[in-house]
């Protein structure tokens, strides 16, 4: 199954705001249905908002108002206006080529996606790997396999892995309801923990190796990812075990000398005092929410894009 | 307010399964209420146990299957057991010398409670604190006061509190629903950070101070406490922030030699796949739930208690 996918002259993706209760398969005929499958998080992720980017330039048959609202859908999401650029460059040439273009962005995902997780279980040792991860970085968050979930399912398909354990990632929980679920269809064997459990289950000697993903990644190797992936890598190095970052090379950003230099957004009060709409905390509690974190690089064993190994 | 006490001849207590909605005095006349509002979690925390117990024998009036109904109300509680056998000892003397006894439980431990927030903020340097701390630590667990929190009130009785970083504390969100509502309370700055986002926090320097509790001490220093306890000091460590502890001098165990040592109870599933009451987790998921984690000596700053500030 892909997560986003172009099917009979329509754009198919997966309602990721049913899961993991249903597997909803949307089909989308218009740019206003895609844009607001953008907007209501049906579809997420930056490689799977750069193909559907590029294949809503197919469904816009080249109408200059429709490709700005789509390019505009989601201003913070960098990777949907580079995947609507992508199209945009060939509408010269006419709907076929606009389409070969939309499609190359979603064949080049799957292929560098397919690359990080065979060079990421190739870098990894033993047998009956125990792996940590947080957030979701599965298929669900490209067109398939993912980045360091990618990686995991490699190791299963090769018969080397052990187990996930999963954090259950807060506020937003896309571990609890988005890996685990991508886990147990793959008939990978996983456990779900909380977040805090992470740095101690590492002591413990549970964890062979933690596998995250990147949201942006500086020039000198310093990682911004998901909030708590800062906790497991100091967790990590105290208890010896490889930390490693999986990311297209499309993440290294070389004009971002270091990880200070990295805008962390905080997103608001709502989402600590309430946990998946159920309020928690008392009214007026006021909260602080960075939603990713930077590790520096002297923390990361090693970083795994679609082209190569780097040791920071 | 105390959070449990003796007045006109019955027990009252604050009903902790209605905060922060709304604070309910429950008024106590027999150890059978007793043993339901013990058991359903309405008094929590082990000093205040302690002093549940010692009280419930004067309920008891001497009745042999009653005390021993009460002494075994919450098998894991080891301070329940010890308050009943602190009043029990004074049974041959009759009804005043077992009340005075239960009475003498309770002034005992607000006036620990008083000492370590004393002794806390006296170690601590500077005029405008910030402090990190997790799970509940406050009046609530205790009569008054209590351990960690009671350090930050003395804090900010003195006017040398800043702000209080409270974590969530997953599963079951001590920090969201009770220390939150304790430090509004009192008047004291806080805001509710998600559990993973404090270590990252520490390395931005928004904080000055951790201060956490303790479940258990072992000989050498190593303290067991709420999951993520251990995450806070390894971040506190890299980023050079003062890490301590602040616990009755009780919760020292000589007979326990070092963390490794301490027996960590994993409570199952549930409290992992379901968030407040609502299922987050794919049907079936799997959980690892340790509900303590311990942190090694060598990250402890230093561990407060009622009689002194020990530097392990």
């Amino acid at each position: 199954m892909r997560t986003i996918d172009w099917v009979d002259g329509a754009v198919e993706l997966v309602d990721q705001t049913r899961l993991p209760g249903e597997c909803v398969m949307l089909r989308l005929h218009t740019v206003a249905e895609l844009v607001d499958a953008i907007q209501r998080l049906a579809v997420r992720g930056a490689p799977a908002l750069g193909v559907a980017g590029a294949l809503g330039v197919v469904l816009a048959g080249g109408d200059p108002a429709e490709i700005a609202g789509l390019r505009a859908a989601r201003p913070t999401a960098v990777n949907l206006a580079w995947g609507v650029d992508q199209a945009v460059a060939h509408l010269a040439e006419g709907h076929e080529a606009v389409l070969a273009a939309a499609l190359r962005v979603r064949d080049d995902d799957i292929a560098a996606c397919l690359a990080m997780g065979e060079r990421g279980a190739d870098l990894l040792e033993g047998d009956r790997l125990r792996i940590m991860t947080v957030c979701n970085t599965g298929g669900l968050a490209a067109v398939e396999r993912g980045t360091a979930l990618g990686v995991v399912q490699t190791l299963h398909e090769r018969g080397r892995l052990a187990e996930v354990l999963a954090l259950e990632t807060r506020p937003l929980l896309q571990g609890a309801r988005l890996t685990t679920w991508e886990l147990a269809r793959m008939g990978a064997p996983h456990r779900l923990i909380a977040d805090s459990a992470g740095p101690y289950l590492l002591a413990k000697g549970e964890v062979d190796a933690v596998l995250i993903g990147a949201d942006r990644i500086a020039a000198n190797g310093d990682t911004a990812n998901k909030i708590g992936s800062y906790a497991l890598a100091l967790g990590a190095e105290r208890a010896g075990v490889p930390f490693i970052v999986v990311a297209p090379e499309t993440t290294i950003d070389p004009a971002t000398p270091s990880g200070e230099h990295i805008e962390i957004e905080d997103r608001g009060d709502e989402e600590i005092v309430t946990v998946h709409g159920v309020r928690v905390a008392p009214e007026g509690t006021r909260a602080l929410n960075p939603a990713f974190d930077v590790t520096p690089h002297d923390l990361i064993t090693a970083i795994v894009t679609d082209k190569r190994v780097i040791r920071p």
